[in-house]
C-alpha cells in the first residue's frame, strides 16, 4: 500500500505514524477481509491497538493518553479505517465513550477511571440514539431514578456500536423531565446488574463490527458515575459528537481512500481494447474525480481538527468535514466497484465490502441530514 | 403495494397486468428477502412465470411467443423487478438468451427449438462475456473449430447469468481470425458435453441469481446449432444487447420504484420531533428527486421501446435509457436507506438490499461508460 | 439544424411541424442572437406565429384554437425554444394567459374575447406574482373592491413576462379576505385606466423578452370580466400553472437541445492533440451525459402531458417533468459553455446566452423548490 | 461583509489582512457592480493596490516582493476576488506573468527588471494560448526567429487577460521545431513594435476585465529578453500555470464566499409563509451544501499551498484544488440565484453577475478537462 503524503507535525507524529502503518500491514490489512466475511469482532485487535497506545490518543498524558492533537489523532484513524473500518471507526467510538468522562468528570472521577480507559484493555461504547429517538436525540426516554447511591435505569439504547463487548458504557439518560434539559450522562460497567445485550444488528456492511442494543431494566448505576451535573448530559453528549463527527469524517477519508488505491491498481493492470483501461479517459477522469474527493475530505476534516487543537469553536466545521467526506466516501466507493465492472461486484476484490461500509457513515453520530440542520443553523443564526 | 398508474395500450395489456401484479403479489413478494438472504435461486418462480406465458412476451405467436409490444414487455418487467430483481433479470436475461434464434436463426431451426425456449419449461443464459474481454467484447477467444457435424467449443465464458440453471446456452465463440468478424453464435443445451459451469460468483447483491462462469473444454456442439452464418455472431450479440439493454432499464425502474415506495412509507409513518419525517424539507425533497428519477427513467425506457415496436432504430435510446436508469437506480436506492437511518442500514428493511442490487445494473449489459461511448459515437457520427 | 426525431401522432401533426421548422428556419434564428444582444422585444415575430396559427394551438377550434393535443402543441413550443427561447417561453406565456378564461369563462366571455386571444394578433400576460409574495402566491395583497360595474383594483404585480406588450393581462386579485379563497380572477384589457407598467428588469438572460411590474392604482376592470366565480381565482391560477409548467419544461428542453447542437458540432470540427476533441472520452462522455438528459427530459413532459390529453389528472407529473428539465437544462447549458472553452464564454457562439437563459426556468411558473414541494405532498398524501 | 475566519501564520499576516479588507471595503466593493456594467477596465484599482504592495506578493523581497507564503498570498487573492473577481483574477494572473522571470530570469535579468513588475505600477499579461492551440498548448504555432540581437516575433497569442492593458507580456513562443521542446519564453514590453492588440472580447462575464488577442507582426523582442534557455518555455510556462492554477482556485472560493454571503443574508430576511425562506430546509439545506462546498474549496487549495511553501510538490494538488474550486463555484452561484429567486435573476443584486463570473474559471488556465488529465496522470504514473 502507498503511503499518503501527509503534513504532520513533529518528528513524534512521525514515529507514531511509523507505528500506526506497521500495525495496519501486519495486524488490520490482513484479517480485514476474512473477519467481515465471517462477522467475527476483532477484539483481540484492539488490544494490540491499546497496548500500542492508540486507543487514548487525543487525551491528557497525565490520565495514560497519548497527549496528541486532534490533526494527528485523526490521521491515525483515518489510516486505520483506510485498513480496516471496523477498527478505525471503533477507536473513534472508543475516543467518543471517553469524552464524557475525560471532558466532564471531576479530577477525582478521572483518577479513578480514566487511565483504565485509555491505557488500551478496556473498550468503551457511546449510548445516546434509542429505537424511538434519532434524529431527535433529545427525546430520548431511557429513565433514570436515583435511589440513594445508585441509579436505577430502565429503557433501551439502540444503535450502539460495541454493544456487549464493550467495558464501559457512556449512558444518555432522562433523569427530570422533557427536552435536552432533563438529560444526563452515567458512566457504566460491562457488567452492572440489569444491563444486557440485544442480538447484532444484521448490516449491509461492517459485519465485523458489533452494533446491537442496550436493554436496561432497572440497571444499577453507582451514583457516583454521574459525569458532570444532573441536566448536563444533552450538553456532555452534543460536545462528544462534535468530535466525534471529526473520528467519522476520518474513517470516511480513509475509506474512500482505499477504494481509489484499488481502483487505481486495477485500472492499471486490467487491459482493453489492447492497452490498461486507466488509458481512457472515460474510466481515467472518474480516478482523478475520485482522488481530488478524497484530497478535498482529508483537507476539510484537517481544518476542523487544527481549530479543535486551538481552543477554536469547530462544531461547524465539524459537521461541515462530516457531511462532505461520507457524501464523497460514498460517492468514491461506489465508482470504485464501476472501475472494477464485474470483478468489483464480487468478493473476490474488496471495493464492494467498502461501498457497503460507506452508507453507514452518512447515517451515523449524526445523519448527513442533521449535519445540514447543524450548519445551516450555524449560517443563519442572527 | 400501491399500484403504477402506467399508460397500456388496451384491454388485453391490463388483463396481462392483473395477472402480473397477482404473480407478484403471490408468489414473488413473499420469498424475494429470504431467498435472497440465504442464496436460493427460485427456478420454481420462473417455471411459474413460465407456464403464466412471462417468459415468451415479446416474441411471435407463431413460435409460443406472446406478441407483446416491447413496450408492454418492459413494463411486465419492471412490475416483476420491483418485487423482485432477481427475477425481472432473469426474465430479462432469458428474453436476450433467445433473441438470436428468434432474429437471426432459419425457419427450421425455429420451428425446432423457440417454441420449447418461449413455453416456459426452459431457461436461458446469453454468453458474450470472458475473463479478459468484458467492454471489449470483440476481443473474445473462446474458440470454435468445426469438426464435421460438430463444432468442438474451447474457452471460458464469464458473468454468466443463470449458468448451471438454464437450459439453453447462447455461445458467441471465435470460428474465424481476430475482431469481430470472427465470431459466431451457437445454441447449446445444457448437457452439451464439454460443458461445465464454474462456481457461482459470490455477489454483493442478487445473491438469489447465479452468476457463474461456462468452462467449455472440447464442447460438442452440433452444427446445425449454428444461428444465423458464421461471422454474424458479434452482429447478433450487439443487436441482442440493443434489447437486453432496455430490460435492464426496466429493472432499474422497478427497482427505483420499489425503493421509493418503501421510503415513503417509512417517512410517512416514522415519527422525529414530534412528527412525521415526511413533514420535514430535508427529507421530502429529497423524496420529490427521487419519484422525479423514477418517473424519468420510466419515460425514457419507453420511448426507446416505443421506437423498436414501431420499427425505428432505437441502440442509442437504449443505451441512453439503460444509462439514465441505472445512475438514477443507483442514486435512489442509496438515498431510500438514508431515509431509514440506521434502519436502513440492517436486512430488516429491504432497502439496503436495493441499494446492493441496484449496483450492478450499472455493470451489467455494457458498463455505463460502454453506453456512453455507444451514444457519442452516435452523436459526433459525422 | 439537424431535425430531432419526434413520435408524432398523424398527418396533420407532421404538416403543423413542417411549418413551425420553417418559420423557425426564416424567422426565429436568423434574429435570436441579435434581439437578444439589443434586447429588443419581437413584437412582431409573435405576429407572424400568431398569424401561422401558433398562438392557440391547445385551444379548441372553436373559439378560434388549433385543437391540437399537449402532446403536439409542447413539441412545438419545444421547437420554438430551441431556436429562441423567447419566442418558445413567450408562447407558453400567452398560451397561460388564456386558460383563464378557456377553462373557467362562461360561454359568453369565451365567444367575446376568446377568438381575439388565441388569434394571433394579441399577447397575453399572466399576473399572479407580487414583490411580496413568490412562492406564497396565496398571499397576494393586489386589492380588486367591486364598484358597480367595475373593479377598482389597486397593488403591484411582479415579473410579468410581456409587461407592457400584452395585449391582455390575466390578473390574480384579493376580493375579499386572506388567505387562498379569498381571489380572484380578472381579464383586464391593455388600455385599461389605471393600469401602468414598470421599467424592464435588467436580466441575465431573456433580455429580448421584456419582465416587468403591472402597477395598479384603482384601475378600473368591468365588473364582467371576472373569470369563474369570486372566490375561485386561486384555483383557476394553479390550474394555469400545472399546464404553464409544461411549457417551461418543454421550453427547457429545447433550450437544452440547442446547446447540444451546438456543443456536437463543435466538439466534430474544432482540434486538439490532432484531432477532433469529439475523440477524447473525457469530452465525448459529457456529450453523452448532454444528451441522454435532453431525452430524458422530452419523455418527461411528454407522459405528462399525454396524460392530460387523455383527461387524467397531471400536475405531479408536471411538476416533475418542470423540476427534471429545467434543472437538466442548466447543466447541459453550463457543459456545453465547457465544451467550447474560452469560445463559448463569449458571446461568438450561442451556447453562453443559452446558459444565462436557462437559469430562469428554474424559477419561473414556481421555484424548483415549490415544484419539489408539490411533488413531495402527493408523494406523502395519506 | 463578516470576515471569513481564517488560520493566518503571525501577525504580520494579520497586519497584512487588516489592510486588504480595506481596501477591499473602500476601494473595490464599491465600484465592482458598476465598474462591469459599464465594462470599464479598473486599472486605477490595480495601481492603488500595487502600491500597497499586493502585486508582488508571493516574490522575494529582495526584488521587492512581498516575501509572502503561498498560505497567505493566496488568502489574499481570495479576498479580493470575493469582492471583485476581476481584480482578484488580475492580481493572480500579474503573478503568473512575472512567475517566469523570478523562477528563471539570470540574476541580472531580475535586477533589471522584476523590481518594477512586482512594485506596484506595473501590470503583467501572460501569454500561452493561441486560437488554435488552447488545452493542446505545445501545439503553439507563433514563430520567433533570432536575428541578431532581437526576436522576430508572428503570431497570434488568444485569451490574453489585460491584453492591451498590461506593461509587460510573457510570450510563449516557437524558436525551433514542433512539441514543447521548441517553445521559449521572452518578456515583451508593452510598447514592442508589432505588437498589437486586439478587440476586447464579448464575455458572458468579468466584462471589466478585458480579455483580447495579443497580435505578432515580426514584433521585435531584445535578445536578452529571453527567460530562461530557448526550449526551456514550455517548461516555465506549465510551471507558471502550477501556481497560476491555485490563483484560480482561490479566486473561485472567493467567489463562491460572497455568493454564500448574499444568499445567507438574503435567505435571513426575505419572508415567505410568514417566516424568513431560511427557516425552510428546502432553502436551508441547500445553504449548508454552499457552505461545506467553500469550506472543502479553501481547505483544498491551503493543502496545495503549504506544500509549495514547504518546498514539496504541489502540481497535482494545484489541478485538483482548481478542479474543485471551480467546479464548486460554478455550483454554490447557480445555487445562489435561486436562493434569491426572480431577484436573482436581475442585476438589482450581484448574484446574477457572480454565476456568469464563475463559468470562466472552469476554463481558464487549464480547463477543468485537462486538470482532470493531469490528475489522473499523476495517479496512474507507473
Amino acid at each position: 500500500m502507498v503511503a499518503v503524503e501527509r503534513s504532520l507535525p513533529g518528528d513524534e507524529a512521525e514515529a507514531l505514524f511509523d507505528l500506526v502503518r506497521d500495525l495496519c500491514a501486519n495486524e488490520l490489512a490482513p484479517r480485514a477481509a476474512e473477519y467481515e466475511a465471517e462477522e467475527r469482532f476483532p477484539r483481540e485487535v484492539f488490544r494490540t491497538l491499546g497496548r500500542a497506545g492508540l486507543l487514548g490518543l487525543p487525551y491528557d498524558e497525565k490520565y495514560g493518553g497519548g497527549g496528541q492533537p486532534y490533526e494527528v489523532y485523526l490521521q491515525v484513524v483515518e489510516e486505520l479505517a483506510r485498513n480496516w473500518l471496523t477498527v478505525g471507526l471503533g477507536v473513534s467510538v472508543h475516543s467518543l465513550s471517553c469524552y464524557g468522562l475525560a471532558a466532564f468528570g471531576s479530577d477525582e472521577q478521572k483518577q479513578k477511571w480514566l487511565p483504565d480507559m485509555l491505557g488500551g484493555e478496556q473498550l468503551g461504547a457511546y449510548c445516546l440514539s434509542e429505537p424511538q429517538s434519532g434524529s431527535d436525540a433529545a427525546a430520548l426516554t431511557t429513565r433514570a431514578v436515583r435511589d440513594g447511591e445508585t441509579f436505577g435505569v430502565s429503557g433501551t439504547k439502540a444503535w450502539i456500536t460495541h454493544s456487549g463487548h464493550a467495558d464501559f458504557y457512556t449512558l444518555m439518560v432522562r433523569t427530570s423531565g422533557e427536552g435536552p434539559k432533563g438529560i444526563s450522562a452515567l458512566l457504566a460497567e460491562a457488567d452492572t446488574p440489569g444491563m444486557t445485550f440485544g442480538k447484532p444488528e444484521n448490516k449491509m456492511g461492517m459485519r465485523g463490527s458489533v452494533t446491537a442494543q442496550v436493554l436496561l431494566d432497572n440497571a444499577r448505576v453507582p451514583a457516583d458515575r454521574l459525569l458532570g451535573e444532573e441536566g448536563q448530559g444533552f450538553a456532555i453528549a452534543l460536545s462528544a459528537l462534535e468530535a466525534g463527527r471529526l473520528g467519522i469524517a476520518a474513517c470516511a477519508v480513509g475509506l474512500a481512500q482505499a477504494a481509489l488505491d484499488a481502483a487505481v491498481d486495477y485500472a492499471k493492470t486490467r487491459q482493453q481494447f489492447g492497452k490498461p483501461i486507466a488509458d481512457f479517459q472515460g474510466l481515467s477522469f472518474m480516478l482523478a474525480d475520485m482522488a481530488t474527493g478524497v484530497a478535498a475530505g482529508r483537507a476539510s476534516y484537517l481544518v476542523a481538527a487544527r481549530r479543535r487543537d486551538a481552543g477554536l469553536p469547530y462544531g461547524t466545521e465539524a459537521a461541515m468535514a462530516k457531511l462532505f467526506c461520507t457524501d464523497m466516501a460514498m460517492r468514491v466507493t461506489t465508482d470504485a466497484v464501476q472501475v472494477f465492472g464485474g470483478y468489483g461486484y464480487t468478493a473476490d476484490f474488496p471495493v464492494e465490502r467498502y461501498m457497503r461500509e460507506a452508507k453507514v457513515l452518512q447515517i451515523v453520530e449524526g445523519t448527513n441530514q442533521v449535519q445540514r440542520l447543524v450548519i445551516s443553523r450555524a449560517l443563519t443564526r442572527v
